[in-house]
């Protein structure tokens, strides 16, 4: 297990990419006291002058004043740096990170996929790298305008070279002290890599069917032909952690995402309110897509494990057309 | 080899469809002296009153007048019934061929997929069936307004019991010298059921990701993800008529299609125009899909024979809630 440094008993928290999820938990820190600076491009003016505003099923709130900037060179260096862009937007890591990220704070990375916190770990060290795997349904609506329409929770996990298992470090303690203390459900995970995979049992299928699909959650399982789609997706991604997780550590064999999860999953689904999956929002606003993170990554992992993923890769191929067109051209109709 | 008797020198025609399919090939029948009887549902009115048009690359045409029938039993019986309705009609099948077809007829099913020709002939007795494939290019764009837009060809094979191979019929021949003096090309197959799984080749990588990608031939061929998608699907077409074609005669390994199959179907697929394909058509007209024919038949046909084909299944998959979807309520957007 790596032996980290705690955070300062009071952290200061930078928040890059003040969209949809940024927006949201960065308000939801400062509300709670914290000392949060804010990483906007189109938006800086807008919320510089007006601030955040987030409407939520738990309260609306406004907050007049916050810190906001456009160039990471003009923030102070920060004990928690959140990474809440897209993943399509990683290519910036290197200039962004370095000048925002105090000598023993840490990067926290919200995003989906497989494969970033290595990333980041290449810019700012491996000992300063830390995940978190966000189950969040918000927009934004406007400029500075989020709305939160359901869940928020974090799992949290801390990161160690070669995606080791890093159990439960102190200073993913503090942070999730801070987020509770801002009314954000938090869990702890020992196991960051295992727990990114967790995720993409649910992602793999959902994001990527309302995509090629055009469909809600509630649509696709409302259809048995795509319930059973799902769960053959589901398996393949169980397919693709064992694979991998194996290779990693062949001497911890519970590294492994038991069978039932999948039901789990479905039922999850099942009962969910009707849900327009992320990936569908960022088709449907033309947006890149996430793929390459949540497909791509995972795919390149276990072939190097040795197993190929022939539902994922076909639908990662749909996906890959459907994306290359939504953003070269007029309307997808 | 069956020895089905000849047809009689002069033979008559009926159409069961008189759609883009079998409007086309009725009246180039009928226009080259042919004794033709159309069956008609919504547009008997019109036709009997107005005849046919055909706006064809090869000429525009006229019949002012047709022998027009919205009733099989007001039909005279006919020396070759022409079965052109969408196979998602096939259920009328058993009350409407009885009345048209003579003792010593034939049915000659000009539809996609698999598995009619049995279903035929369980109505009509196996020496009464013939298959055709069609590789045509035409829409209705009015009541008995065909437009037809590109090719024309058909593949004739003859039917056997157990699917065997017929050889050359006497009947093909004689068929075929009629279709020939209507201008259509017309190749002759020993073996109808291999002829279908070659036609299966192009027809499930491209109607189905057609549909499911809202895309042309052209947008697919210059997507490489899809090209690498259509390649794996036309692999597993044929790794499913290997296992069929072997299973009903393993004494015949030469029942097979050849592997460089696959190139020449993507290379014409890549000089053809820019095509909206069948199932896109019906799709975008919000017609029943023929997914049963073209992918139901053959997933379950390769089962039986103990191969399963995980990458047709999945468009099959996509396809089912797709078109229940498309049916059942409004827009797709």
């Amino acid at each position: 297990m790596p032996n980290y440094p705690p955070l300062p008993s009071s952290r200061t928290y930078a928040i890059l990419g003040t969209g949809a999820l940024g927006g949201f938990y960065g308000a939801r820190l400062q509300q709670a006291g914290m000392e949060v600076h804010f990483l906007l491009r189109s938006d800086y003016e807008p919320v510089r002058q007006q601030g955040l505003r987030v409407e939520s099923p738990q309260g609306n709130f406004v907050l007049p004043h916050v810190h906001a900037y456009r160039d990471v060179r003009e923030m102070p260096s920060c004990d928690v740096v959140v990474v809440a862009l897209k993943t399509t937007q990683n290519h910036l890591l290197p200039q962004l990170l370095p000048p925002v990220v105090k000598p023993n704070g840490v990067v926290l990375v919200l995003q989906n996929g497989l494969g970033i916190e290595s990333e980041v770990a290449a810019i700012v060290g491996s000992e300063r790298v830390m995940g978190g795997l966000c189950f969040l349904c918000s927009n934004k609506i406007g400029s500075g305008q989020i709305r939160h329409l359901d869940y928020g929770q974090i799992t949290l996990g801390d990161y160690a070279a070669n995606d080791a298992p890093s159990g439960i470090t102190e200073r993913m303690q503090q942070i999730a002290s801070d987020f509770q203390q801002a009314g954000i459900a938090m869990e702890l995970s020992e196991d960051l890599l295992l727990a990114r995979w967790k995720k993409l049992v649910w992602n793999i299928p959902f994001n990527g069917l309302s995509v090629v699909l055009n469909a809600t959650t509630q649509e696709m399982m409302a259809s048995e032909p795509i319930r059973a789609l799902a769960t053959q997706l589901m398996q393949e991604v169980l397919t693709g952690a064992a694979a991998c997780l194996q290779r990693l550590s062949p001497e911890q064999p519970n590294r492994i995402i038991p069978f039932d999860f999948i039901a789990t999953m479905l039922d999850y689904t099942q009962t969910m309110k009707p849900y327009r999956t992320s990936m569908k929002i960022d088709f449907d606003e033309r947006r890149p897509l996430e793929i390459a993170a949540i497909f791509g990554q995972p795919l390149r992992s276990a072939q190097q494990a040795g197993v190929e993923l022939p539902h994922i890769q076909m639908l990662y191929r749909q996906l890959q057309f459907l994306d290359a067109r939504n953003r070269s051209h007029g309307s997808p109709q």
